[in-house]
């Protein structure tokens, strides 16, 4: 193939990358929580980096960073996030960042190539103060009014607080001009196995799955555990226990080929050892990039509440606490990363919808958007232990150089 | 029945619980936990009753009273506790303190019964600041170090902060005198509603079941609840609550008559939303008067956990914290109540039982011990709707002071 134009620099990735592991890190990870001190550093050290790609750009108000270029010719938006989950992992949100980077490095100063990538970091991914703050900010949906009441969820920091403290108070936070961008473009970690158990190197992502959440309540009667006669109790508890035992029964038979369900969290009222529980909930999540397929497991789940309740002898009440639209990525950002995975990376790519949420997701409302995926090691993230090889963070960044230049080149 | 003795003043009785009640009172119930200021009132208060049944008696060092007579011939130990749990009832605890005062007001000034009843409040039945402390200190079972170290479940504060803010820092304990008691004798509310369904007016205890109570720890692996597919995962939670529904179906066939078996609490690690639980546990617990049988449920409890660890995909440890010997109560007390209960309230009385622990417990490790209950409405107790019916109470009350009686007179 043509060689049209230059590849990315994988050393210059791999340095960048460790340069930022290095700011706070943690064992092989990196504990650089949103506004802390090295995730500050790890921002400033982006806003010295963007004019190597021809781009200027600072912290904006929220804390994103948006790097433009004058240069004439459609924009590409790229990036991802700097900050990490508590004592995590050194590429979720760096490597896209890093990517965007490098793209921009390559692409900006081609002069046979009309257009730039524009690079991003996205505050707040992660979710310590809020969820997707930094690119929902960008697509307009967040309000002074959540600036005000958002906290750290890890110390209770206030997020003004934080905000003054990281001298961002009052500046103006940046939001996306109308058909500036051609379209966004991110690379992540999978944190999943299915490029790794497959022996693959990139994945195409088709969507990023909706989350659906409910909070699930089962009322019965509160008792004594020791005078109390097994007959007669309402026990909250076990009526929860086997709510959960059923969905794991009889979800299977009703869901989608990449359907995932959770209950991540369940509590006992008054949870005391020898005080039979009168109440108990759980929270419990849906994931599919199909909205018939939630549409019909949320009537199963409904139902089963039902049967439980008349059954009893404990009532059961099932709240949505969030619906989450599907995102579809862009499907001519998809045959992109797909060719350019062809051309650079032996063709060995899947197109796979992403079960976790990005800040895609968020700028998919508002412009075309793709993602990219390179391989976790033993689907591993959010824990320190989360890491990539070498080989193919490197092949990674190509496929994402080269599919930058594609999306640019219409 | 020759009337040998006088029997109990029923409204005097009503009257003193209705005192108790006014102190630290809650809707129709109480809040009355260790240590409060209503907690120390109903000290005081029972203090200052001591003298009209010839007795004297303070306040000691952990918070207990012991009200000494100088009549000369056998000594009868008789009590109960002062304080409630949080927002509970007003008889749990007053009901066997003033049953005690009412029989000592009664016989101590009887010249023709040799002996009295002497009086007691232990203090912490209830297990604000550790477990049946009072009555534990006066056999002997609680060191300096254990109030060092212990504090009030809800607040936080310091059992030593208590005993100063009351004024009983540095005060003595009193322990038992070997050889000064005949016995001990309870009454108490029975928490369930076997009188009550059985239109019954007196419970004889036969004795306070043990409580063996176990953490049950289930290992997994945490991850990602959006990217990790069902097919991979080991949930901790799920696993969980299979052992749950498991125990549900296997414990019938192995229990005794009256076993019961609770999960009161459970908890996920690490309670997230959107993570798969990568641990969870369980406070479990089993309370029967039969350790062959508990014997028999803990082997079966500990082979299930073995199948489950087996077939996967998460490990499961069984931890037995605290094993409890059943307390057996005294067959001789037991006749003396039923033969009073016989002549009193028309026999209308069961022998049944504890499935709740008492003072008692500690009592019976160094002396005779027995316990009558009366009838709880509609079985409720630990909460303030907790009641009985004031004939039931003056009912009670009659055949306790009989039964005192008949233990004095040997």
């Amino acid at each position: 193939m043509p060689d049209t134009v230059s590849h990315a620099n994988g050393e210059r990735v791999l340095a960048d990358l460790n340069a930022l592991r290095a700011l706070g890190s943690y064992k092989t990870g990196v504990h650089k929580p949103t506004f802390s001190e090295p995730h500050k550093q790890s921002l400033d050290w982006l806003v010295r980096k963007l004019p190597d790609a021809g781009l200027i750009g600072a912290i904006d108000g929220i804390g994103n960073i948006l790097g433009t270029s004058a240069k004439p010719g459609p924009k590409l938006l790229a990036g991802s996030h700097l900050e990490s989950q508590n004592y995590a992992g050194w590429l979720d949100g760096p490597l896209g960042v890093v990517y965007a980077l490098e793209a921009a490095r390559v692409l900006n100063t081609e002069p046979s190539l009309k257009g730039a990538v524009e690079v991003a970091a996205w505050c707040d991914e992660e979710g310590h103060f809020g969820s997707f703050l930094g690119s929902r900010s960008f697509v307009g949906q967040v309000s002074e009014a959540e600036i005000d009441t958002a906290r750290d969820r890890t110390s209770g920091r206030t997020m003004r607080d934080a905000l003054l403290e990281m001298g961002l108070a009052g500046r103006p936070r940046v939001t996306a001009e109308p058909g500036r961008h051609v379209g966004y473009l991110e690379a992540h970690i999978e944190q999943g196995d299915t490029l790794e158990s497959g022996k693959l190197a990139i994945g195409v992502v088709t969507s990023i799955v909706g989350i659906w959440q409910y909070r699930i309540t089962f009322t019965g009667e509160q008792n004594h555990a020791g005078t109390t006669r097994m007959a007669v109790r309402k026990d909250a508890g076990l009526t929860l226990a086997k709510f959960c035992v059923a969905i794991d029964e009889r979800f299977p038979a009703a869901c989608g080929p990449r359907t995932v369900w959770t209950t991540g969290r369940i509590t006992l009222d008054p949870g005391a050892p020898s005080i039979i529980p009168g109440g108990a909930e759980m929270l419990f999540q849906i994931r599919d990039d199909n909205p018939a397929v939630i549409a019909r497991l949320e009537e199963l789940l409904r139902t089963m509440a039902a049967d439980a309740a008349a059954k009893g002898p404990c009532s059961v009440s099932v709240e949505k606490l969030r619906t989450g639209a599907p995102a579809m990525m862009n499907a001519g950002f998809q045959d992109a990363i797909e060719a350019a995975s062809k051309t650079l990376a032996g063709g060995r790519s899947l197109r796979m919808p992403s079960g976790a949420g990005h800040d895609a997701q968020m700028l998919a409302t508002i412009m075309p958007a793709g993602m990219l995926f390179v391989p976790s090691i033993g689907g591993i993230s959010h824990h320190w232990t989360e890491n990539t090889a070498d080989a193919d963070i490197v092949a990674g960044a190509q496929v994402f150089v080269d599919a930058c230049r594609r999306i640019l080149a219409g």
